[in-house]
């Protein structure tokens, strides 16, 4: 478990990833952006202006158990993969019932009801996946998941959101906005 | 549960809290400070040379349940109670053994193992307490624990973390620190 990661997501006009277009699924949408750089911790910041900046923090397992995390630590592949060129990034916030939820019943609604971490499984290896924590920073959203896949998994990654947004996980979900960016180097 | 409130303890020259004594458990020191001051959210700074600040978010239960959470929530007081002129500041950071166990096996050091949140409750609601969450931010400790309580509860306070500092959580800590204080009003 490295030691948590500042990451910047920075929509705007510069950066390696071009948007092919935002989805928003509930609340507000952010504001349009032709390109997303990702900045992690102390790295520059990308040049030109910037249309909306959200930060989040890797950090340890909040949910999953050991066997879980040993089932996926078999399976998952890490981000960067030269074939995963298509991206997306799932800002979302969950509403007060949730965050009122003690441990055991936030655990209970995240999978033995809604399944979050085994239907992520069967996604895996396509799927390369990172979560940001923002909640703590004071941040608009709550999470912000990042995935990478091949162009050929997309069908895969689509069904995979349908999936858990069909959970009662997402009865709790109060905003949620989707961004999908295809890599394009310089 | 209100929403996460970012707060800031500022040791040096000023603030209503006048520092009795520091001690070191494990790690470094903090430097010398003759008093402190909370900052919560976006309240003006402290005047005066600051010897060091530490941030910290309150935030969600991390591994409370939902009978202890109501036994807690039916025993505990809130803090600035008026005969409640005593406290501490407990900063501690736990090694990387700690952040790579998954979930279920911080939960079972934490109570089945180690108690913890049976102890805490031994002591309500005589010693009132705010955690604060750091590791996300990027600060040298992972938790900030405030402490109120009356002098007379102190004998009180000293059993409570002696019993706490036994059990096998503490071996996971590798840096703690505490700040005991009185509070002195202008």
């Amino acid at each position: 478990m490295p030691p948590p990661l500042m990451v910047r997501f920075h929509g705007g006009e510069a950066g390696p990833w071009r948007v092919l277009r935002q989805r928003v699924l509930s609340g507000a949408p952010l504001p349009e952006a032709r390109r997303l750089a990702v900045q992690e911790a102390a790295a520059p910041s990308p040049p030109g202006p910037i249309a909306w900046t959200l930060a989040g923090s890797t950090g340890n397992l909040r949910y999953t158990e050991r066997i879980e995390a040993d089932s996926l630590a078999a399976r998952q592949e890490g981000l960067a993969r030269p074939q995963a060129v298509h991206a997306a990034l799932i800002p979302i916030r969950k509403n007060e019932a949730w965050w009122s939820l003690a441990q055991d019943e936030r655990r209970a609604v995240l999978e033995a009801q809604s399944r979050h971490i085994a239907i992520g499984m069967d996604y895996l290896p396509a799927v390369a996946r990172r979560l940001h924590h923002s909640r703590e920073l004071g941040e608009p959203f709550d999470f912000l998941t990042w995935f990478e896949y091949a162009p050929e998994h997309e069908p895969a990654f689509d069904e995979m959101l349908g999936r858990l947004r069909a959970q009662r996980e997402w009865d709790f979900v109060e905003r949620e906005v989707e961004i999908r960016l295809v890599r394009e180097l310089g």
